[in-house]
């Protein structure tokens, strides 16, 4: 069988190859059940290499315009015309951009220096050696069992929080196992959440018809009694590093917040603990989970913080009423995470190198977190700063007063992102509009001291 | 600092330095700011490696008793006694068993010994010569743009799919995409679903508090006229290899359930391509999609048959229409699959690794199927087989008249679970209580003709 080849045309050798043969079989040129010159004959014939030959024929036997017969070649298949596949028309393709930001202050990303690259790639490298029957199968709604053992183990020795790998959930993101979490109580709740507050669940909420309000936060974080006199059945707190106000919640507060959800029988708090690993002194606060005597607490742990945004990793611990009903619900569904993924997570945490990773990356952003606070000193010693001895970013008060949505206008184009306290807020407070989220975990240490410096300088051309 | 080391303990070395150091802090026999022994003296003091004082000095700093300074050393730390983190009670641990299943023929997981292992471990090996921001970024919430291109290539070659990359949302499974496509529906709809057919979305639409209604199915698919006089809005179709009846739609009924959706504005039809790769004779069937003129039909398809259930990743393509809606309300959520994963097998499909294994399989599974075959009419020359010119299951009625509930029950207790026709039929038609549903993709070949065999000992004791 000679072909055409043209070594001129844009198109693959192999497509030319598998066009033309494609062609003869629709134009009866070769018949149903005929058998195809062998691979190493039709490369020779057309002088082309025998790899050419077999990506063409893969493709033929890919859209079954040819079938195989073991130790005999291929053979022409029966080609039913009507079910042809045509050529499809070019579709044209737009793609979204995005202006280009060179700092983006609203998200606490890790800084992509701290990943433990080597450690990842061994952990990798190790996960074709698990037996297939552990790789090659989809793990149970609530996550590889394994993972959720070690998950425990850190949960109870590091944050605090009590529980067995019965009640834990990994999902692919908080927002995902809270719409679990609504899913499995009876009712619909009225949502508390805090304000100023984390306000990416709402549009989940809202999806979800569920109510929402906000209760105020002051310096110990969520009033009780304002969320006594709402109709909250369902409160969201961040009580371990308020976001974005950064207050930790002292004790005799959270006795109070339980004693709220302790007053009736459809009353939770979810717990959203998302980067309380980072404490800069003292010890860490343990959970508020630690002292749920009466199984009110929905504990949210995630790995987006600490290890990376890439790895979709985040898990829940249920009280062991709402477990039951979670059972009821979930028991026959898979895991939407791949089993890969959660035995490399497993491992990380397993061979201790999540402590190890922590420990370092403590270290480092304290060192970015203290270059930060002396840089705005530096520039404004009067400024005051918040919230700064935990977590991944901090707030900022500049001595001047400026116009703050100006402000954030003039930083974007200098292709600067960044958000004020009042961006957080249901009811904004005066001075909200004037103080700064800085997120710094993702900002290179060198760039601090000059990114706080041209701040400054837009605070000053917005000064009113 | 000498300590009390005991080899005989169960408890590992680090533990009982870590606590008795911890014991040391809490009873103020260290001070705060009080600067700890170097970790080489304390090792030699107690005669334990360095290592280990490592691993205890490194639990005492993460858990935040003492704090580190550079090249000074370690200190003990400013510990407010009341937020203490105390050993926590043992947890009795629970966990789910199932009993056990030799033959799993309810389920058509793919063979394990198809995996390509050295592929896989060469693409997870080349995972980390990707720059960081590639891998430790999440990506957008229809995934990662570059494997949606390569799927955009596959699907306009292979399967006849027309769309660009900009219409695939990429998810963890079919269930998750098609609660996407609830979500974006301004109306609820009301679900046509075949009879016999999937039944695993219902649990799904339950929730969602979408009604659904059973549309028969013949021998050429869901039949139209009882479709028509339906409240369905919405039809989900596995037009390409009907579940379970392995049917394929001729072009006729396809052009009539198209008719159907364009004759209203809020109609659908949902293609569930779940696993008509596999062909074993002809021409692969495009996809009802490749006729969809009026941008009527959302398309879906997955990995889990084709490649692995670990690996948690389905898609879906979206008319235009749907695709404006999907993205007012997902633009700002980022996707649930974790980047490397999806690298990974964006990386199998652009370096043609995918063809080859479908390729392989496709000639792996023919071979499993024909032993199925050649098995029961071996036994039973007049068995009634459907279904098996395509996909990884085919239906099968003896000759013989048997009891099939009591059947399932001895099947079971002999290690084999499978099912009836019947089980995926709303309303149960005479005989398919009758019909028996085998997978086959993941029975060991060399077992076929043993368990085809065992299956009708088991037919005759049920015998009615």
């Amino acid at each position: 069988m000679l072909l055409h080849i043209d070594l001129e045309s844009s198109a693959p050798l192999y497509i030319q190859i598998y066009q033309q043969i494609k062609d003869k079989i629709h134009n009866n040129e070769l018949k149903t059940n005929e058998k195809l010159t062998s691979k190493r004959q039709l490369a020779e014939m057309n002088q082309v290499s025998e790899n050419t030959v077999m990506n063409a024929y893969n493709q033929l036997l890919t859209e079954g315009y040819i079938y195989s017969k073991e130790r005999q070649g291929y053979f022409v298949a029966d080609v039913k015309l009507q079910f042809d596949l045509p050529d499809l028309p070019e579709m044209k393709e737009e793609r979204d951009t995005t202006p280009e930001i060179m700092y983006n202050l609203t998200r606490s990303n890790p800084d992509k220096d701290l990943f433990p690259y080597s450690v990842f790639s061994k952990l990798y490298r190790q996960l074709m050696h698990l037996p297939p029957e552990q790789l090659l199968t989809e793990t149970d709604a609530q996550g590889l069992y394994e993972l959720r053992v070690n998950l425990q183990s850190y949960l109870s020795q590091s944050r605090g929080v009590p529980c067995t790998a019965e009640q834990i959930i990994i999902g692919p993101s908080t927002e995902y196992l809270i719409s679990i979490l609504l899913n499995i109580l009876k009712n619909k709740p009225t949502i508390g959440i805090e304000d100023p507050g984390y306000n990416r669940f709402k549009q989940l909420f809202i999806r979800s018809d569920i109510s929402v309000t906000a209760i105020p936060v002051d310096e110990m974080g969520v009033e009780i009694d304002a969320l006594e006199k709402s109709a909250a059945d369902l409160m969201i707190v961040t009580s371990n590093h308020q976001f974005p106000t950064g207050s930790i919640m002292p004790l005799p507060r959270r006795q109070k917040l339980l004693n709220w959800a302790n007053g009736k029988d459809n009353r939770y708090i979810i717990e959203n603990d998302y980067d309380s690993e980072f404490k800069y002194s003292g010890i860490p606060i343990p959970s508020l989970k630690y002292l749920d005597q009466q199984q009110k607490v929905v504990y949210l742990g995630s790995f987006t913080r600490n290890v990376s945004p890439g790895i979709r990793m985040s898990y829940m611990v249920l009280p062991e009423s709402l477990l039951k009903q979670y059972k009821e619900t979930y028991r026959s569904y898979s895991s939407p995470l791949s089993t890969s993924e959660q035995w490399v997570i497993r491992n990380f945490l397993n061979d201790g190198h999540f402590t190890t990773h922590l420990n370092r990356s403590r270290t480092f952003y304290k060192k970015k977190r203290d270059r930060m606070i002396q840089s705005i000193q530096k520039v404004d010693a009067k400024a005051e700063i918040y919230g700064e001895n935990a977590g991944l970013h901090l707030l900022m008060k500049p001595s001047t007063a400026f116009d703050g949505t100006h402000f954030k206008k003039m930083a974007l184009k200098e292709g600067i992102r960044l958000s004020l306290l009042s961006d957080y807020a249901t009811k904004v407070v005066p001075g909200q509009d004037n103080t700064l989220f800085i997120s710094f975990s993702n900002i290179p240490k060198k760039d601090i001291e000059n990114l706080i410096q041209d701040l400054y300088i837009l605070i000053k051309k917005c000064a009113i």
